[in-house]
């Protein structure tokens, strides 16, 4: 180990590199429940390409395990350390480094904070869509490497769709060039896209080539109630097949409401079974809502209330960006899922986690991209009762497999990481699971990126 | 070979198997030149999965290439016969399985042609944005297998953008399923957008789970004529510039227009450098025209007119369609460049296909789809002669060679085949070129999927 740390040494500067174990310890895990961490051997924060291909080749020399990080806001602890690893923090590699309005990119480090590039871009008149939760804290190289949605997925898509074209430290160090800067290109295999999603496992991402949006007109938001959340996911249906295109259509049931109330005093309707939201940044957003408050209202909605403006429009977006943290406070732990399925099975996926709820004898609220079919059923325990975890974890296993039997898959954005990793097999199949194993092997011979994630 | 034809007959009807030499010969090369194409052992035409199957089983055991076909109007020679291979035909697996307006997804054979399935969307208010040229030949499959492009990506994007999953028959006939038929998944490495663009090197796509939209108003079209390329590529940078979203953005030079006034007399204005055209599907397309009509008349249009109605405006568009077809009969041969650089780039790269052209003394028309700055400049010429030919080959090269001078890429949606072979490891380098071996390997181990293509 020390071997390792002297030869880190030599290409770091003093300050990129963490070894008292005091200060390693905050850089263990993500921020998923339920998954094991270890202890690092040294931490390291690049600020060059040339640092991190100095890492990448003495992890290869000396056959360290190399586990990236962003900003450790994951869900599904891919980012979590190994045993005796290198912890590679991509946070001080954070320059933005080109805006172009007329081609539409931007050209960043890994480390850049996603809201640090969305208010960067805006200030061009430009949009970078990807919005998840943690968009506060979480890093673009994070985002790339977990594949992250978010809110505005509905309309504008995930994280995949807007990144063009990386640079990547492979696992001996050599530098990959993937992709392009050019609205289109098909020149081989798509590499770019074979990197995102791929949780560190393939290669280090160094910069990325983003496409950028015109900037869209503020949404104006709709609150819907609903009796059932059959009901609002009827809604959800005659939104979609209407052929309406919201730029965000998120549910939440009575128990996420309740958490949001107790801890923002929001005032959010408790009595109702699902709210949904529904969001419009078109040129006559009024309008739009309009259409779909009707469609609420024959789908059985109890009360539809448009917002007059942005600030309520925001109050409403700010109850949903809290449920995640206030579910937290409910029984101190959760356990979030991440299942997506078809939106058309929307309904039954709701009910049958409704009965897995009751089954376990636990609470679990469910908030949700509804739009996209991606539910995030939240399963609150107290994590010193050992009975109540052992029943929280089942439950997490059941509405994975509930996804599975409904046509979905077991994570609509956060990843597969640990957590979920004996699903994995579970849903690509024995075949594609070899291809998987082949593919890491042609990036990673030596399988020092990463192990013991996905699969 | 009579080994292999008895082989193949055992899980095929016979009416699927092809192996008169004359009939054959019609299936030996899609539409790119100077592309050599070989003699198939035979050519197959399997109706169901379980043929394809069986076609793939018996190349394995015989170790025989198998070249994958759709509507072979390719621009690149990747579904060009190689001798002694097998021709496996998708054409005959045409059904459109489903059609499912809530989820906006369509389940589709791979030789479902590409118009088909616009049109019987359309008939549900759905959306089927990709639209190569050949869109009322062109099959889904090939398009997957070479990514291809159209008119609408400006706003729409590329194939790749629709393919949420697939089914594909490996080289060893086992069957691999990728993806999903939900709006969001990010389990496992992203198969499916590695097998789109991969030409048939990677296995048979045979089912595709594909996104729809809701079909947009009918767009307007505007025509601005430019006293040079250079202006109208200026028009291009204002109009993305300045925030707008056409649903097309098209650039036809001088010897564009001629050719296709030769052809159709629609009496295009002649004396003009470069005529743009841009569309908008928005609610008050009329509104977008004008402000982008003004932007034009900024860059130094001589001309701006806005269409009145969908008539004029599908005349317009009918123009820009029949470009290609109509710069083939200027001296009866072309070949088709599709350099695609940074729209930024563009006026620099017209200018630089104008000098390669003066230098050859050769014709060279160039349309483009000016909104992704993706060029299709096409060298005309007598392929009788061969010193015109030599000089049109290497004009073809330094064509490509100036894209990636201009931080481009040799090929925007036409896929690399065997025309563009020796320039893709000089686009992407030896590092990418080693890992696409390295996949190819995990994919194909004994190399049977249309060998010699790609790289």
């Amino acid at each position: 180990m020390a071997d390792l740390i002297e030869a880190l040494r030599e290409g770091l500067p003093p300050e990129a590199l963490v070894d008292d174990p005091e200060v390693m310890a905050a850089y263990g895990s993500d921020m998923a429940g339920f998954c094991p961490a270890g202890a690092p051997a040294v931490v390291v924060l690049p600020r060059t390409v040339e640092q991190v291909q100095h890492v990448m080749r003495t992890a290869t020399a000396t056959r360290t395990p190399v586990v990236a990080q962003g900003a450790r806001t994951g869900l599904s602890g891919a980012a979590n350390a190994s045993d005796g690893c290198i912890v590679l923090s991509l946070v001080k590699m954070d320059r933005i480094l080109e805006i172009n309005p007329v081609d539409r990119i931007a050209v960043v480090e890994p480390g850049v904070v996603n809201a640090t590039l969305s208010r960067a871009v805006a200030e061009q008149g430009l949009f970078y869509p990807p919005d998840p939760s943690s968009w506060e804290e979480c890093t673009i190289g994070g985002n790339i490497g977990t594949a992250s949605g978010g809110l505005c997925c509905v309309k504008y898509g995930v994280t995949a769709e807007y990144v063009l074209g990386l640079e990547v430290v492979l696992a001996d160090g050599r530098l990959l060039t993937t992709g392009r800067r050019t609205a289109k290109g098909v020149a081989g295999y798509d590499l770019t896209r074979l990197m995102v999603g791929s949780e560190g496992s393939l290669g280090i991402v160094v910069r990325a080539v983003l496409a950028l949006r015109p900037e869209p007109p503020r949404p104006l938001v709709l609150a819907a109630e609903f009796p059932s959340a059959q009901a609002a996911c009827d809604a959800v249906c005659r939104i979609m097949e209407g052929g309406h295109v919201p730029s965000l259509l998120e549910l939440m049931d009575r128990t996420t409401l309740r958490a949001v109330n107790d801890m923002t005093r929001m005032g959010l309707p408790e009595s109702t079974e699902a709210l949904l939201l529904a969001a419009f940044d078109t040129a006559d957003p009024a309008a739009d809502l309009r259409a779909v408050g009707e469609l609420c209202t024959a789908a059985g909605a109890s009360e539809v209330v448009p917002a007059e403006d942005a600030a309520e429009s925001e109050m409403l977006l700010q109850a949903r960006r809290s449920a995640l943290v206030a579910l937290e406070r409910v029984k101190g732990t959760t356990m979030i899922d991440d299942v997506c399925v078809p939106r058309s099975r929307l309904g039954e996926m709701l009910d049958g986690v409704a009965e897995i709820a009751e089954k376990h004898d636990l609470t679990i609220g469910v908030c949700a991209h509804a739009g996209d079919g991606n539910t995030h059923p939240t399963v609150c325990f107290d994590a010193s009762d050992p009975q109540e975890s052992a029943r929280a974890r089942v439950s997490f296993d059941e509405i994975m497999g509930l996804g599975l039997e409904l046509g979905g898959t077991i994570t609509g954005e956060h990843g597969v990481g640990v957590l979920k990793k004996d699903w994995l097999a579970q849903e690509v199949g024995p075949v594609s699971l070899e291809l998987h194993r082949g593919i890491k092997q042609a990036f990673d011979p030596l399988g020092l990126l990463n192990p013991g994630k996905l699969f």
